[in-house]
């Protein structure tokens, strides 16, 4: 595969019609040398995430069609769900893949931000690698207020989008667009229904509030009816899946709660299960080099 | 990746000499489109594994090469070594990679067997999914009375070779070639010197002792001075390395006893390694297309 590949994951507000989610995916399978990777759909946080992978002007054109679909096929004033979002399209981020750099991504994410505005009147948020000041680099903050909120705080000092009138798309909101590295989605289920233990679980395991670096959680309810503590894991280097999902054990414990059982949501690079293994092996010595399938891949 | 690959384990009876090693690895990496992945001598069982993959006919090419090199290099009239042994080219699995079938290495097996014969008079027996016989299943049973007591062996009833004369070859004994599924050589390690307690929990996890099925075990005193519980793993689908770990772990832990560590000796497939990550986060709904890399690869 090429050197010069960028991977896009939007979000988007529907989680539970499958007509729609499959137009999506379908606007991004139509655009040729963009790799659909991983499509997942939550029907409790009504959202789905795509996965896909290509070179960048590609990317750019399967990104806008992603948005463009969502716009026309999602309206935000019926919309409800467990997670936070501000429009129908809620994020895009760009995700260097190989020789690629997080500044090739951030290049993408203004020029796809300028085609958002353009064609489909679409206020755009830089954020992550792309925001355009400290206070808007973290996705929770931005999302803060949701689509419902989204009008007043457009006025607010600070918050006018990056691009775009401050008044939100009526049916649509706004969108986040970023260049962030490869994050891992990543939800615990807890064998209780009260959601409170979720959000305190989440509240002791986030760097937010003083927590894990580089761990964003926040406490929901399942499908299932379970509570979820839903994570979002930004650097593995700075803290494994096996230490987050220890510390949930261990937090989940001292409310007299055990995990139920855990869900990847959309891609995770080998490394990261690799060092689940390892860990809980106690393996040492161990290199990536010994998985069969490492070699032949070469 | 092509879907038509196999990997062949040549287990050689030299640990000691260099020369002979390298001249042995060097047959493989002289065949166009074979890959050496994993080359791991052992000196006090005197002893080197060679694991390679590449299609089927370049892998019988590859394979019949070592066997050329080690019977041309090694007299096991001089041999000694830890490690029970019938010649100098002791046995030769292929294993199953991808869409490849057991039945195509079976196929592959006989087809090499009869070339070890026609060309290097080596008589063979066939083991693992190519066996002729129910008692011809194991390589222990098949190795049993070693290479002194070959020629006394193919005279008994029932062990006379599959293919070739039932006379040894005068220094190079014979061939043990099979196919069998990926097998995984595992190590634990136990926080303690006490060989016995290692022998004490090998007996209790190994199948032929009533234990796991699908697991070979043995205790032994690691080159640490720990005291070692050495495990095959036969068939991950039965008994994978995270019930063995448990096991072993659980049995040490009658004993007062924790594990200190472990190591995996040469490759792994990536499937058992995210089974102990599955297992461990106790992942649901999780699939290997989730790996990234699973997906750049194709």
């Amino acid at each position: 595969m090429s050197s010069r590949l960028i991977e896009c994951v939007p979000n988007i507000s529907e989680g539970r019609r499958a007509e729609v989610i499959d137009a999506v995916a379908d606007a991004v399978r139509r655009v040729d040398g963009v790799r659909l990777l991983n499509l997942q759909s939550d029907a409790s946080h009504n959202r789905s995430v795509l996965t896909f992978a290509g070179p960048p002007d590609r990317i750019a054109d399967a990104a806008i069609a992603v948005a463009a679909r969502a716009v026309d096929l999602i309206d935000m004033r019926a919309h409800a769900g467990e997670h936070p979002r501000l429009g129908a399209v809620d994020v895009i981020p760009f995700v260097p893949i190989g020789a690629t750099t997080i500044d090739d991504c951030v290049g993408l994410a203004r020029q796809v931000g300028e085609a958002l505005w353009t064609r489909l009147r679409l206020p755009v948020y830089f954020y992550a690698a792309a925001a355009s000041a400290p206070h808007r680099v973290r996705l929770p903050d931005i999302r803060k207020g949701e689509f419902e909120g989204l009008a007043e705080k457009m006025e607010a000092e600070g918050w006018a989008p990056d691009i775009g009138e401050a008044r939100p798309h009526p049916t649509a909101g706004a969108v986040v667009v970023g260049a962030r590295k490869p994050l891992v989605a990543y939800n615990i289920n807890l064998n209780t229904p009260d959601v409170r233990i979720a959000r305190a679980v989440a509240r002791r395991i986030r760097e937010s509030s003083g927590g894990l670096p580089a761990v964003q959680a926040m406490g929901v309810r399942a499908a299932s009816g379970l509570a979820q503590v839903s994570i979002n894991l930004l650097d593995m280097n700075t803290t494994s899946m096996a230490q987050v999902f220890e510390a949930v054990r261990s937090e989940a414990e001292q409310h007299g709660i055990e995990v139920a059982d855990s869900e990847i949501v959309g891609l995770v690079p080998l490394d990261t299960l690799l060092d689940v293994a390892r860990t809980h092996l106690r393996l040492r010595d161990f290199d990536r080099a010994q998985v069969l399938e490492t070699q032949l891949m070469e």
